[in-house]
């Protein structure tokens, strides 16, 4: 099994050295406790629980998975006591208001917390993540009442919350959602009776309670998405006190088996006039569950990185440990019978892959939540007007983020596998964990399909008709200036970077002008269209992270640390070399005519 | 689960219209039986045992697993009649001469009739295709007495057989191998000693005896590869009537718990001085573990295109079915609530991406199995200057059709699920398993990185300098020069082919020139080169394809087929607009410098 450790030499880099965190902090408004040293001591605290508590448990609760028994769901052994570490560590309140008795520190804060325990154990943090969803919109749509009787155990974690969309017709899809939800005149309650599917956390044995946050519809709605409410719905009814009652209506008739994350419990719940709440304005539901879709969405994405990570850890080990054959240049370990197999190309290619993707990565998501940060003050401040434009300004980077970092996530996991041979396939080892846990973020929360049309049709196209792309590339062009003539390696990289950048200007206007004629092209060049914009964006957090280390060697003031800094100029050059390379083929692809797509007749895909 | 259906029609119009297989029949030794006529009853044959008998097996065999108790493995329900019905209908002995029960009909139909089987239930055929390395190692090594005791019960499938190569401490570096084989002076028997790893059909409930080729080293030969031999150990003694007598001592200690292929005994076996006959010279056994290595590769190389076909029929079925949203260019099923999702230009890419790979791989591997055909009968008739010669031949195709096809075989399992959305992510839908399965064949038979290795190193620069890609490239311009004036589409994928092997022989040239500076660079480009090589070739087999197919329509001879014809010219058109680009980044990336990946400290890959 690999041994996980929190990387927290890169996440401190990342935050002092490259993204400037802490100034950052220090304007925010619940940013004044984020200090270095607080900050250090939360990450060196997230670090202990993930590596000695929850890593551990992470090979035994796949083998083990969830146990579902006349409707009621046993977690894995050890899950239980892992969370009560979790819960008396105060760690689900760490970014929320005092108020409902959180620590109320930047959003940022917890999304890398996600990422440390993301990589230690991804079943197990999907329990306190999923609550992050339901903890959000109390927080932003919930009366007085709701928020007297919710918030405080949500935050504590003494409760569980989920987020109940998937119905077995449609996922993507929501203006199908069939559940309906009936106005009890008596006391202003809804009956709610429908069956959500794929429900994460939807119900198991870490919490008294769990909160469904509900989407369904109210007899007499508009059809379609502009019909749709949203409830909360507790599995346990409470008092006006918030004191535990009896069980409401909403029953788990099954957990699903699935390929991995195979402790996690993923419910079908049935509902049956249980009683429910609406939040949030009528018909407005599904308005209110986009306010937090980006934040959503960059957990997911996070999920890449914490594959990345975990699958190069184990394959690192394994690669400086495993003896075969002798590297073509030259015995290197003549004592040995063999040399390791960290000494041969491929290998050190593939090793090189996942580093530049877990820290490429980081560095993309690590630059988002600082936007998730002063959106969600925004929110909390009641600023409408700073909140949405804090929420456009981030909605470009969550497709790219959870499309391509999920993908790029996959494929680190896999080679993972890869780099252990054989040996990667047998469970004992991780690695195939690694790749079947890693599966599922290109699919939950939006696939990549749904995630580029997002991007490109929503964002790029409709919304600011690609002036994120300008944007985007003024920060490259701004960036890369002072290094273009410079003959080092990040002059090299600048120049790269602005030659795609003007390239994937060109592109999506030649896109823009090509869909006004031919509506398929958006959905045609989408997908590429979403992994070349990663591909670059990737570039500019890499070349930005060679450009601070080089000044940092430079400077001479953090010397002993030049080893890790000399690293990251290397990884940033093999980026460049080998991966952004990547990105023309998918230019082409998504500058291709959509006729070879969009020919052939449906009954002509195959002929058996 | 997915219903498979074998893909007959594709089959037989690469046999029959594009890759001439019934002249190349007429001309071999054993092909005279084997015409249309005949072939096409196998097909239908094989078609039914798989799509009745073999694939309703897939998931519940998967779900179960196999069991082990106390040295003894119990295959999944219905795997045993399974495996009585394919023995009863003489599957086994397809391809091998007729005096030992088999009916001698060429090797391809054998390679066809795996595939067949294979896409119903990879981890049933793997019993019985395990068995093929061991009967073409006693057809060639055997003694007269070893193929009069083994070879009947082989070919009949009543015993299986197996090839223990790996040990824990060694897969790929088969110099390392140590267990032992020591002379009993009595009767001239060995002695085996030793623990043999990852054994696949290594123990099972299927035959009564199992058949064990296994690499040893007998005390005082040479070290590394030139002192192994090869020997026969019997799971069950028998006496020189061939009549069983009593357990050998080789005992199965445990079997794999694997990401996949889980109804496939994967078996440690103890050789606790077991009793086993030497075959073939002593000192030699790794060399003539190669001569069937070819064959064994495209038997594996097999696996990506049944995993492509699986994946592909499932989710097209899906795409079909699942209504999700309306397409961007306006309702095409107004009836409906939304329309299918095989509308969506995403979705309509990912399936012909499937189709692609599928078709693309079988016709490329449907020609190296004519290769195969004549070196089997060179091999039956002794010839070994012509085995040899087509075995050089073959040579060239395996490393790229094992490399390149499984890896692709992965990406179409992989885009399978991601059609089926969530849903593929869950057991009982057998898309995840698909996905699953397939992750073994780029690790086992030699990881893509070894294959990469063998065709970049051993077959183009040192065995041919290059001669095989230029002999291919002919291939190419002699196929292109009629269309390069075509304004069809046809003409346009010959145009694109000819810049293709141009530039792949030059790229071969400037690496063959770089490596002789820096012997890194074979390694640090052969992925790349693989990657390359298998999209230009796949290129090629699309184009001829396309070209067949146009001349069919043209000459009118088979209206019937034009829509079945015109989706092939379609197919192609989708391979050259958006999955050949891809050989772009590898190029660039295989030309890369070595130093992006070699300057790296060992311990500098990452800080923790």
């Amino acid at each position: 099994m690999p041994v996980y450790k929190a990387p927290l030499r890169d996440i401190k880099f990342l935050m002092r050295d490259v993204l400037d965190y802490f100034p950052h902090y220090k304007s925010l408004a619940n940013g004044a406790d984020a200090t270095p040293d607080t900050v250090d001591a939360i990450l060196e605290g997230i670090a202990t629980l993930s590596e000695d508590v929850l890593a551990p448990l992470s090979l035994s609760g796949d083998k083990e998975g969830c146990h579902f028994n006349a409707g009621e769901v046993t977690t894995p052994k050890g899950f239980k006591e892992a969370y009560k570490y979790y819960v008396a560590g105060g760690w689900q309140g760490l970014s929320f208001p005092e108020e409902y008795g959180g620590q109320n520190l930047p959003t940022s804060i917890n999304l890398i917390k996600a990422e440390i325990t993301g990589s230690a154990n991804w079943s197990f943090s999907m329990y306190p993540g999923l609550s992050m969803g339901c903890i959000n919109t109390v927080l932003e749509y919930g009366s007085d009442l709701q928020k007297k009787q919710f918030m405080s155990p949500l935050v504590s974690g003494q409760w569980s919350g989920t987020m109940c969309l998937t119905e077995p017709q449609c996922g993507t899809d929501l203006a199908q959602v069939k559940t309906k939800a009936e106005l009890n005149q008596e006391d202003g309650s809804y009956r709610l009776t429908g069956t959500k599917i794929f429900i994460s956390a939807g119900e198991h044995d870490l919490t008294e309670n769990i909160i469904h946050i509900v989407l369904a519809r109210i007899p007499g709605a508009p059809e379609g998405t502009r019909g749709i409410s949203l409830f909360i719905v507790p599995k346990v009814n409470i008092d006006s006190d918030g004191k535990l009652t009896d069980r409401n209506s909403v029953n788990c008739g099954s957990i699903e088996h699935k390929m991995g994350i195979r402790a996690s419990s993923t419910a079908v719940l049935n509902f049956d006039a249980a009683t429910g709440y609406l939040i949030g304005k009528e018909n407005e539901g599904l308005q209110a569950m986009f306010t937090f879709m980006n934040t959503a969405r960059i957990g997911t994405a996070l999920q890449g990185i914490c594959h990345a990570e975990a699958a190069f850890q184990g394959s690192l080990a394994y690669a400086k440990e495993r003896l075969s054959m002798r590297a073509l240049s030259g015995k290197k370990q003549p004592e040995s019978v063999a040399d390791a197999i960290i000494w041969h190309p491929d290998v050190r290619k593939m090793l090189l892959t996942q580093r530049a993707i877990a820290e490429g990565g980081r560095a993309m998501i690590f630059h988002a939540a600082k936007i998730a940060d002063k959106m969600f003050n925004a929110t909390v401040a009641g600023d409408t007007k700073k909140q949405q434009a804090y929420d456009d300004e981030l909605g470009f980077y969550t497709p790219i983020l959870k499309g391509f970092i999920t993908e790029l996530g996959l494929e680190s996991a896999n080679l993972g596998m890869q780099v252990f041979g054989g040996h990667g396939y047998i469970h004992e080892h991780g690695m195939e964990q690694i790749a079947r846990d890693a599966r599922i973020a290109t699919l939950y929360e939006g696939t990549t399909g749904i995630q580029s049309l997002d991007l490109l049709g929503r964002k790029v196209l409709m919304s600011n008709k690609g002036q994120s792309i300008r944007d985007f590339s003024k920060v490259i062009f701004s960036f890369a200036k002072p290094h273009l003539l410079s003959r080092g390696p990040v002059g090299s990289m600048a120049r790269k970077l602005c030659k795609r950048a003007v390239e994937w200007n060109i592109m999506t206007l030649r896109i823009m002008l090509g869909a006004a004629k031919d509506r398929e092209l958006v959905g045609s060049a989408s997908v590429d269209y979403l992994m070349y914009s990663g591909y670059v964006m990737m570039g500019y957090f890499w070349a930005l992270q060679a450009e601070k280390s080089a000044a940092l060697i430079e400077s001479g003031t953090g010397e002993e640390s030049n080893d890790f800094y000399t690293s990251k100029i290397q990884t940033a050059e093999f980026y460049f070399d080998r991966l952004l390379p990547r990105a023309s083929a998918h230019k082409q692809s998504a500058v291709s005519s959509t006729k070879s797509l969009m020919q052939m007749d449906n009954e002509h895909f195959n002929f058996l």
